[in-house]
């Protein structure tokens, strides 16, 4: 089997591309091109998607169990309550329970590509760093790739030298990566190298086998905003630019991770454009970013800002951050504010890169028609817009002093 | 007695001043300075607080009754409620019910300075346009501002050429505020010029008598993404710039509206610091702006991107969206989400505007001690965060492999 990399780069148009084209209003041409120079990546479960550079901004919603939070079926629910509200990937990041298991039930309940953080699954199953050796760390890549996850993160950016450098770094947060701070301390506790970097090649063959993308993680990324890019995080993205180049090379697809964590509001646009050059305009997967530290209980909110002046200067991929971010896993409802706030960042991203939208413009004239059936149709989330509005009274808000109603009857405006 | 402004004018540093000056720490010698100049205004109800250049951003919380939704007291709970999540001035809106009485109660309720549109109770007490007389007009402004209002909305600015040209203005959403529509109505229904314009000067004077803020509305605002800044909403601009210079002379503080509604984001921070320009640094009032239209149930959050980019391009004073806008008059929950949405749009403004908050970095190191406490009164809305976080588990995020814990193991970074 071909990848779609290495078909692209024979200049074959797959069905795939032919699909993500139509979805996304974009000649299949243009697809080909992006996905052989690396700056388009498609993942399939039971339907492909297309992630970068000309596309519709793509959001991620994060889902799985903890150690101390284990609920399968919570799970599930948390994946078709994303999907449902507009989640275009899920990430299971479980580390509690019957990790297999979990993973096997979300792959068969949501339609949408998969991506998971093997590292993850590998530390819970020891339940320690000492006894697990660098062939289980490719083991657990192996066995996930088989069970058809679409996507994997690996942290193989990160260096011995990273770490030493991290220790004399002036950072009030460390390393907030979960799964850079899992490959960490397995590197400390065994004085070794990234064991992800070591094997990279091996890596490589496995991901190829089934087209599975590369996602290459942020362990380096900033936990607060008083922490600024330092030298350890400039290394990792350059270290990660050049393992994509590799990847690409040997016929697998390859998304970055960076820019995510907490980032002063100024700095997002100049890091996301400064990033996407280092990485020859790979596609870029974002999570928040953050712009302040203080809205704890309204993380979403706060990072819809960041993440939208990030899709709008260029990042390509957002993951959500919900309500319960920095404070418990979310549940459902939190989910669903979360996956909302990025479909919001999203398309505020993309009305900057590409214009304002026509379901903008449709929305606002049934707006004006006062047709709100028409707009409940057209709102990212119609069923909460339909619960807000009474729909005996009309619209409580002016009731019958409505400035669209008294310009109508008093400027005959044509609609 | 003197207003802020013409002590100001004289050198004086009044009691008012030096409040401000010790809240926002800066010298009293500045507000008096930006006071004079007309870039400072002061409100006074039980305490002043200062709206300007070089000041902490501002949130206003709008309440109030409609003709089809009357609950007194609701509307004072509302008040309430945005006073305790951060809101730093209310206006009082309502159109319906026994509007001097629900005022009453709220100006008691509260302590942070009231807002009105005066033009709003004209109407409703008169239920149509034709039986208002100009002499009505001034009236209610009278009554409010004897009442203790601190400040008053009219919109000055309209004139009847700027409808005619609204007439022919390509605009999906025409126009869409509420007071400019009432005065509008007015203006067509009796085939006379702006009320407010023709009696200007006498507002001024009863403005003066209280050092009640004159507040400029923003008729011509644009209503949709896709109507961008035309002709009417120019020249309203231009003429709400000359009548706060009147204001100013006269002795009157005044505020200008302007640049809400809904804006392109890529035209936010252009928009914002053209207008600030326009108005010599005035203090820059904006509503809003959204982003995008299909936000619809979850307007706060959309808004809450382009209050963000306003604030941190120069906006002084943002008035709130709640989730319940374009839909119906917010609910408590509503008025809380709508005004945390704000605080953060006002603290990311400022964190643009005067660099990354001590604030923040606080919160930061609570967060890297994992000192729970600490974090939720460090946090915007410790209340909630607090309901979030599952006090028995700790964290459920990560369970027992927190990125912190293992990064103070592994890493052993100092605190």
């Amino acid at each position: 089997m071909k990848t779609q990399i290495e078909s692209a780069a024979q200049g074959i148009v797959t069905k795939e591309m032919r699909h993500v084209a139509l979805e996304e209003g974009v000649d299949a041409h243009i697809i080909r091109r992006g996905v052989a120079n690396g700056e388009v990546v498609i993942m399939s479960h039971q339907h492909p998607i297309g992630i970068g550079r000309g596309l519709r901004t793509k959001i991620n919603a994060n889902i799985g169990t903890s150690s101390v939070a284990v609920d399968p079926e919570l799970e599930v629910q948390k994946a078709i309550i994303a999907v449902k509200y507009g989640a275009d990937t899920i990430s299971d990041l479980s580390m509690g329970g019957d990790i297999v298991r979990i993973r096997r039930s979300v792959l068969q309940a949501v339609p949408v590509p998969l991506t998971t953080v093997p590292v993850y699954q590998t530390v819970a199953e020891h339940g320690s760093f000492r006894p697990i050796t660098q062939e289980d760390i490719i083991e657990t890549i192996r066995k996930q790739v088989r069970e058809g996850v679409n996507s994997v993160v690996i942290h193989a950016g990160l260096t011995l030298k990273m770490l030493s450098m991290l220790r004399e770094a002036q950072r009030v947060m460390g390393m907030v990566s979960k799964g850079g701070s899992l490959t960490s301390a397995w590197m400390i506790e065994h004085e070794s190298e990234n064991p992800f970097l070591e094997r990279f090649d091996e890596i490589l063959e496995i991901l190829r086998a089934r087209d599975t993308v590369l996602s290459l993680g942020n362990a380096m990324r900033s936990g607060c905003i008083h922490d600024i890019r330092d030298d350890p995080q400039s290394l990792e993205i350059r270290a990660n630019a050049e393992l994509a180049d590799r990847a690409n090379r040997m016929g697998v697809q390859a998304i970055i991770e960076g820019m995510g964590g907490h980032v002063w509001i100024g700095d997002i646009e100049k890091y996301v454009k400064y990033h996407k050059k280092i990485i020859d305009n790979r596609p870029l997967f974002v999570a928040g970013p953050l712009p302040i530290d203080v809205a704890v209980g309204y993380d979403h909110i706060a990072a819809c800002v960041g993440a939208s002046i990030a899709s709008g200067a260029g990042a390509d991929y957002l993951c959500y951050i919900t309500p319960s971010e920095h404070l418990a896993l979310p549940n459902l409802d939190q989910v669903r504010e979360g996956t909302i706030a990025f479909r919001i960042a999203a398309h505020i991203g993309d009305s900057l890169k590409y214009g304002p939208s026509a379901r903008d413009l449709e929305l606002a004239k049934m707006r004006r028609r006062r047709d709100w059936k028409g707009q409940f149709e057209l709102a990212l989330d119609g069923e909460r817009a339909r619960e807000i509005h009474p729909q005996a009274k009309g619209c409580t808000m002016c009731g019958e002093y409505c400035a669209l109603e008294l310009m109508d009857r008093y400027l005959g405006v044509d609609l």
